[in-house]
């Protein structure tokens, strides 16, 4: 059961001029599930990503940033298509020429290039890609492609996921009200380092290539990177960022202008929105959880004390329990890596209970007031380090039975 | 159920010369049970140790750490004191007055100065140690003092293992039969960073102090620091090594003589027996697994690497399905730091099976050959890097239903 994550409601979900979503069922692992999934451009969008930092990448990320960098200036980005089931990461040359086939097939169907056509995909890993079935599907993506079809194109990307991820918002940049809607799928192996599992986002808004990219970084360090569900970091992460033009709008290309800067922050508030629903649907998860660091000399220093706390099993299973084992916390703290952290200086609180002061136990705490924070199914860890003023927030879920039935299933 | 592990045989287990334990119940957590040690050294004896990185330090490793570097270098350590039940880590001045006190009331009750006595403590994070039992719980310790009592202190010493750990070998060194018995407890927070959660290795040859921190140094690096059960590095983690030098021996003072080589090899081995007993009674383990990273540029990179496969709750539950899943190995070496890995170089077998080649899978690779390692109680993951000689060998359990079950109920 996810933490206090509904389905998205369809009628919430806008559409994006410029953009349509076709799926279907390919069959590429399992019967009867959407696993395909198609996105077309129309003609002058603009397209930017960030990838996982895994050394094995998987063969469409390779691919996907090969086509922007190959993509000719003149030319635009006409489709994303993204299969769930399999992969592709694991499986050397043939996995290349895989993930190439299936943009080739798709660029044949659309009158583009190859290179026009970016490929995703998430599943199991080290599987050969059933590139067959992925072209057969093709056609019947292309005959569902709809304005309104997000609903179905979240739906059609998930894995162990159990509800979809989807979120619309709308924002007034350059005198237009400009949408945002954004799909993720993510449950496990969710580690993000640049991006989570998968996650698209469209805008209709006009915004030039650079102005895009810097809007792409910026929402995945504040979003998806900001999350973790068991510190394992896929080979198939990609952050896709989509920007139609279609808005009756001048074209953003100032990073300084208010414009820019609104949308840039309401495309973080969207990948924001998606991430916190990967935590809150994170495999086996029960509890929601903020980490909250502090008073750290440095964002980086702040990270890694929030990361080691968000991936300690011991932490994880105490929450799992709502049991106040809280040491845990400190320990987990200590081994962070910050080498010359003054733990003397360290207060910890749980929600707006004091927990330890000065690196010790607080005097005044007592059980029953960690018990009590602990039953939550939405608890902030606060750790407050005194020695500087960089702050990170970082979310994550707790470590349960489920999590393991999960992931010992997984396969069969 | 511990993965192919029983518990010592008495008879096994050497008295060494010098030195003499005792135990009792002092009912510091729990009743009936043994949870308090005392091992009284002869004079004469060196010691030398390692400790936990973690930045909170307990209070007793703070102390013991002080009380060797205060020791007069004509005096000698005399007594060492364990308590289970509360690791007085997180609990600040109070604590370290807590560990100073043990000392104190023990050295009254010898006839030596508080600075001969070092403390140990293991247990749950951040509650006052009920110091006032321990010191009542001293006499019987001393009333109990056998040189053959080495499986009841083992068994003192325990928190969630589920057998006592203990091993004796004897060897050659300087024309004399050297005794080596060590003990050690730990099952879960287990990821020594210097030592493990406690152990406690004794013989009684003659070595200078010098070549004891040698020794010491090298037995840790090639045993608890290869160890690991969930990442956690424990605030209380200490390795101690007491040279009784009761045999008839010359002291040993050069580090390159084969007879200092032979013993700091036999101690290597004792601690390595004790480092894989605690995996092997990891919490809710129910497979041994070996990992060896061969071909690396660096010991250091084959560590990043073969401790990012260890700590991956994906591959970690994966063989505790017997689910040859084996993508999520690549993954979790493709993020494991080393960042200019050229993948398409690695190789990796589980036992004799080449499961990937070149990076992707191995087209000669059939499930069938995967699942029936899988199966085994014991597994060897083998990653060959090709870019160098460097190699580590570390070991691991798998991640089951039972370790959450245990560290979500541990203090209840």
């Amino acid at each position: 059961m996810p933490v206090n994550l509904v389905a998205p409601d369809p009628k919430s979900l806008l559409p994006v001029a410029g953009v349509a979503l076709g799926v279907t069922q390919a069959n590429i692992r399992k019967p009867d599930r959407k696993d395909l999934l198609v996105i077309r451009l129309d003609d002058g969008a603009n397209v930017a990503g960030v990838f996982t930092q895994n050394r094995f990448c998987a063969a469409p990320v390779v691919v996907t940033r090969q086509h922007l960098s190959m993509l000719d200036p003149n030319a635009s980005i006409r489709a994303l298509v993204v299969n769930t089931g399999n992969a592709n990461a694991g499986t050397g040359k043939d996995g290349l020429a895989h993930a190439r086939q299936t943009c080739t097939e798709l660029a044949h169907l659309l009158g583009c290039t190859a290179v026009q056509v970016l490929p995703f995909s998430t599943g199991v890993i080290m599987e050969p890609l059933p590139v067959e079935r992925i072209a057969a599907g093709l056609p019947a993506c292309l005959a569902d492609l709809r304005a309104d079809n997000w609903l179905n194109a979240a739906q059609a990307i998930m894995t162990t996921d159990t509800l979809p991820k989807a979120v619309s918002s709308q924002v007034k940049v350059g005198g237009a009200t400009v949408t945002l809607t954004g799909i993720a799928k993510g449950a496990g192996m969710i580690h993000p380092n640049m991006a989570t599992m998968l996650g698209f986002v469209a805008t209709d808004a006009r915004v030039s290539l650079p102005l895009l990219k810097s809007a792409v970084a910026h929402a995945a360090k504040n979003s998806f990177n900001c999350i973790t569900v068991d510190g394992d970091t896929s080979t198939n992460d990609a952050f896709m960022l989509i920007a139609s033009g279609k808005a009756g709008m001048n074209e953003l290309t100032d990073a300084r202008s208010p414009d820019f800067i609104a949308l840039r922050d309401a495309v973080t508030q969207v990948a924001r929105q998606l991430a916190q629903s990967i935590v809150r649907d994170g495999e086996g998860a029960t509890k929601f959880i903020s980490i909250r660091v502090e008073g750290g000399r440095s964002e980086d220093e702040c990270r890694k004390i929030g990361f080691a706390i968000a991936h300690s099993p011991l932490v994880k299973t105490a929450f799992f329990a709502s049991d106040p084992n809280l040491g845990r916390i400190l320990a987990a703290i200590g081994y962070a890596g910050v080498a010359d952290l003054d733990v003397e200086k360290l207060d910890l609180y749980l929600d707006d209970v004091l927990v330890a002061r000065h690196g010790g136990r607080n005097p005044a705490y007592r059980e029953a007031d960690g018990q009590r924070v602990m039953k939550q199914s939405e608890i902030t860890i606060r750790a407050v380090l005194n020695r500087g003023t960089a702050s990170v927030t970082l979310w994550t879920c707790d470590l349960s039975h489920d999590y393991v039935s999960i992931n010992a299933d997984y396969r069969s």
